[in-house]
């Protein structure tokens, strides 16, 4: 400790949030170098290398080779995959000197697919799983919470090739079954859950999720194992409504109800129900966003959903993506008189409002499109807008008074509600993405023109897969789920060390001891830090050995005139007294082969 | 060899100028992704893993500790030093999403001044080194020769911190100490040379350069001792002469005798010398450049060196950094119509020229500044351009005649010219930088304020050194250094595999021999490589192992019918029958414990 290149700070960082964004800062792990762009201290390097350890060791034992990309990339294979647009800002670009472009790779199919293509040409060469351990860079907008959400972070990724979509499935679930070993040996809980591929395209993705409030993902479950990003749940949608004898829209004045709220309240008033009062659940809200697609166009749609339910904007990226969705502005509503604020119905959308001719289809088609939730079924009636300042209209029902240009998957999950398979009322909870496998098939290795001869001879194109992990990510997440209210807790395989030798007393006795039982640790292959500061007091070490969190100390102090050192257990807080000349090999012993 | 992930190539890639890099993409080490940007294949990946281990162990021998630095930085530390504007084109500059001004490192004087700063406040802190190994990125102008000059590439870099300079070259040696172990280990041949400091700043440098006639470096050394960098050899200054009995200066016409070549032709015509011919050495030339300063300023300067040396560019450079030098246009002559070209002399530069106000000191100085060879001392007689076309001046005699605003290193050096020590005669030869270690002193800490206490309690400022070697140039120097015209020849301390085990013939007894022997020797801490390929022939695995390199060859072929099989040495050639069952000793002894 008197030379480690570490000082622990009593006080939380002013900019974090989380506990393990405070505890490794304070325990000397890390430091910030620019908002989400972090520098690794040495207790942080050593953590890192043993998780780094045990996912290098686990891809190796499914097959993967490993390799190294750069970091930084040109244009043109992500400009073939159309990533180059569709990333958006999330892209840090930038030009050389001869003013050609290049990007930081936030991830690396376009390289990979590309370097396959280079070196193999037959279906004898495949299968093929290749990883990497590497930088990886994404212009977050908001990075949040230390190293759970930063701009330049560590990631394994890897890639499968084979050829055909049975072969994906095998290398699919050696990858899937590999990062449970890794979640395991991590001690992390996850649960792995259907999720969206978002701007990596494919046609199948799992997120492995670690469980925890601060997550930014959401997540269900249902009682009968149905799991999802919550950006992947998918409606079950009802059956049509017969509306025969439905009764015919009608206009009411509906004064001072442009909010949900009050439409309810005034829909009571001016129209009562018979058999019970109108609910949020029986108006149809038409929400206005604005799209913004990668080219940089822009486009105006509405989203129509029961009134009891907010849009839910991730969901509706997801469903939109790679288009970014935005509320629209007061200048989209000045460009568009036809949408009252407030009265916004079906009349001026999508099919029954005004259509235009598309500039590039040169198809017609609604001027603004109109996209239902899965629940406006056929037949269902609703309180809408009537487009008119002040008036809504009862009794309009799909199918037969307005139709839209879609569904979409928009509004907002709920706790209670339906689980898509029938397994039940889902439970929503917050997790971190901390690995997601996708199933991408031929998406890049069509764009960049990936083929191999089959047994016939015959030119078939690469069927792939993608698997990123979050080492970085991880380091933070391990502290989140490891730690109490003095410090970090680290499990014994990913410790900066196995034992935290203290010398707490003034005799040159203690110090001599300490020193050489630290010593005779190593030569046991245990890994020691040694607290060996000559004029720091016992308080301050001790709190320093429960911030930075090595699983054992062994405290060489005060007893050892009795004869007697303690071993303290971290996690558990045990203290047991033992003779310093069987304190070796009862540490030995506690720690088994399992942290070495 | 079924499965590794690796095609050899057959013709060296078109773009490939030196050994290394044609054999390392032939032998599926390497491949480029973009000019002077490479991706790392499995074989290449196991080469740089082991020289990374050699440094790591190297640099931890000496007491620094490993840490991680972004690579993406923000602007304002290198705004402190002076180095976002001196690094030119060759930093890559880059903004976020929000405008704010980022660079890929280069190198991270700043960020571990920074650091230290952050972390420590008292001498006692102090010593502390700490190191990285990490991607670094330069826009370099010529990416050439594969590796060897890359965009981006990995450095170890590491930095001392000391209290004071007698702490510092204790550092310092310490490195230097370290460095030599590397080279050894390396098995790299190496040269320290005395070097210019460049963009780094700072008091002293030294290189350790590999000779070989691809380096981009040129070095001289005399029988004394003295070693430098080229751009670093200070010239001997002559005694001042003594010209009391000089004639005077006489114009003569001169026509056409613009070149030094016809004007020492037309001198030994129309005033010929009574003892000797003139020599070019007898004439002073005026070589007129541009200095483009950091902050885009431009500069005319003329250099005056003895009419038998040429300038020497990247010695101008070195003398006049961080500016950059380029050679005057026809729009500067324009500019500048004092300047008579081919007839350029003394009369109109320097303080015997038009003078002029300098707009940021207000001092009167030279409009065009002089700078004089260090071989033009006082008391010299020239013959050099009278300003006016086709006229030079005879016997213009130095502080007598005119005078300079300074000398300049520029001059090129030459085999023979004296060494400054008076070590001798000096001898040229190139070499690639594979180290640089600098004593920086206060430079950075004092940019950055990065001061600790003394023992009396007094703020004093750090001094530095900073020590980096390329781990990316060593895969290609120890490449280009260990090779044949068959392929690569690994060192055993650092080849991809110890054993490259060769089935070679059709039986199933000779595959299900090799592969018995392969795992034998892996048993035994052997690293192998086994080319099971089935159905390729025996002459295509003998020209890929040759060319892969791996240092021993196990052959098992169709000596194996009469219980032979065959040690072959890359190296050496040598080939050794010995009995299956005694093979895998026999590789062991051979191998010893160097390999492992």
């Amino acid at each position: 400790m008197t030379s480690l290149f570490a000082r622990t700070l009593r006080e939380d960082p002013a900019e974090a949030e989380v506990a393990s964004h405070k505890l490794l800062v304070r325990a000397a792990f890390i430091r910030r170098a620019a908002p989400g762009i972090y520098s690794w201290l040495p207790l942080g390097m050593r953590v890192k290398a043993k998780i780094e350890a045990i996912v290098r060791e686990e891809m190796e034992a499914i097959g993967a080779q490993e390799v190294h990309f750069p970091a930084l990339l040109p244009r043109e294979p992500y400009e073939a995959s159309g990533r180059w647009d569709d990333y958006g800002p999330l892209l840090f670009r930038l030009k050389d000197r001869k003013d050609a472009d290049y990007l930081l790779a936030p991830t690396h199919e376009e390289m990979f697919t590309l370097l396959v293509k280079d070196l193999y040409s037959s279906y004898k060469d495949l299968p093929v799983s290749l990883f990497q351990i590497q930088t990886k860079y994404r212009d977050e907008a908001r990075p949040r919470a230390g190293l759970l959400r930063g701009r330049e972070f560590d990631m394994k990724d890897s890639y499968s090739f084979d050829i055909d979509d049975a072969g994906l499935e095998v290398s699919y679930q050696a990858h899937r079954q590999a990062y449970e070993r890794i979640f395991t040996r991590l001690g992390l809980e996850y649960v792995i859950v259907s999720a969206m591929s978002g701007a990596m395209g494919g046609s199948r993705s799992e997120e492995f999720l670690c469980p925890t409030p601060i997550g930014e993902d959401t997540f269900v479950r249902s009682p009968g194992g149905y799991t999802a990003n919550v950006e992947a749940v998918t409606t079950p949608v009802p059956e049509p409504l017969d509306y025969s004898d439905a009764p015919a829209a009608v206009v009411e004045d509906t004064p001072d109800s442009a909010t949900i709220e009050n439409l309810v309240e005034v829909a009571n008033r001016v129209r009562p129900r018979a058999d019970r009062p109108w609910t949020a659940a029986d108006t149809l809200k038409n929400v206005v966003l604005t799209l913004s697609h990668p080219g940089g166009e822009r486009e105006l749609i509405v989203v129509g959903l029961p009134g009891d339910r907010e849009v839910d904007l991730k969901r509706l990226e997801a469903a939109v993506a790679p288009a970014e969705a935005i509320a629209a502005t007061d200048e989209d509503f000045a460009a568009n008189p036809e949408l009252v604020r407030g009265y916004i119905g079906p009349g001026v959308l999508g099919p029954q409002g005004p259509q235009t001719v598309d500039e590039r289809t040169g198809e017609t088609r609604s001027a603004i499109r109109y996209l239902l939730d899965p629940r406006v079924v056929e037949g269902t009636r609703w309180i809408t807008g009537a487009d008119v300042e002040g008036k809504h209209v009862f009794d309009l029902v799909m199918g037969r008074d307005f139709r839209a240009d879609g569904t979409i998957e928009a509004a907002e999950v709920r706790a209670g509600d339906p689980a898509p398979d029938g397994s039940g009322p889902l439970e929503l909870a917050r997790g971190v993405e901390m690995g997601h496998v996708f199933q991408l098939g031929q998406l890049y290795a069509e764009a960049l023109g990936l083929k191999v001869l089959d047994q016939n001879g015959k030119a078939v194109t690469v069927t792939m897969g993608s698997y990123g992990f979050g080492i970085t990510r991880a380091v933070a997440q391990i502290a989140e789920t490891n730690h109490d209210d003095r410090g970090l807790v680290w499990p014994l395989n990913i410790a900066p060390a196995h034992v935290h030798v203290l010398a707490t007393g003034k005799g040159t006795e203690i110090f001599e001891t300490a020193a050489s039982l630290a010593a005779a640790l190593e030569a046991q292959g245990v890994e020691v830090l040694y607290d060996d500061r000559p004029k720091v007091s016992a308080g301050v070490k001790f709190a320093d050995a429960e911030l930075i969190g090595i699983p054992y100390g062994l405290v060489v102090g005060r007893g050892l005139a009795e004869s007697v050192v303690e071993i303290r257990n971290r996690r558990t807080g045990e203290r047991e007294e033992v003779a310093p000349e069987a304190a070796v090999a009862r540490l030995v012993e506690l720690i088994g082969s399992a942290g070495r």
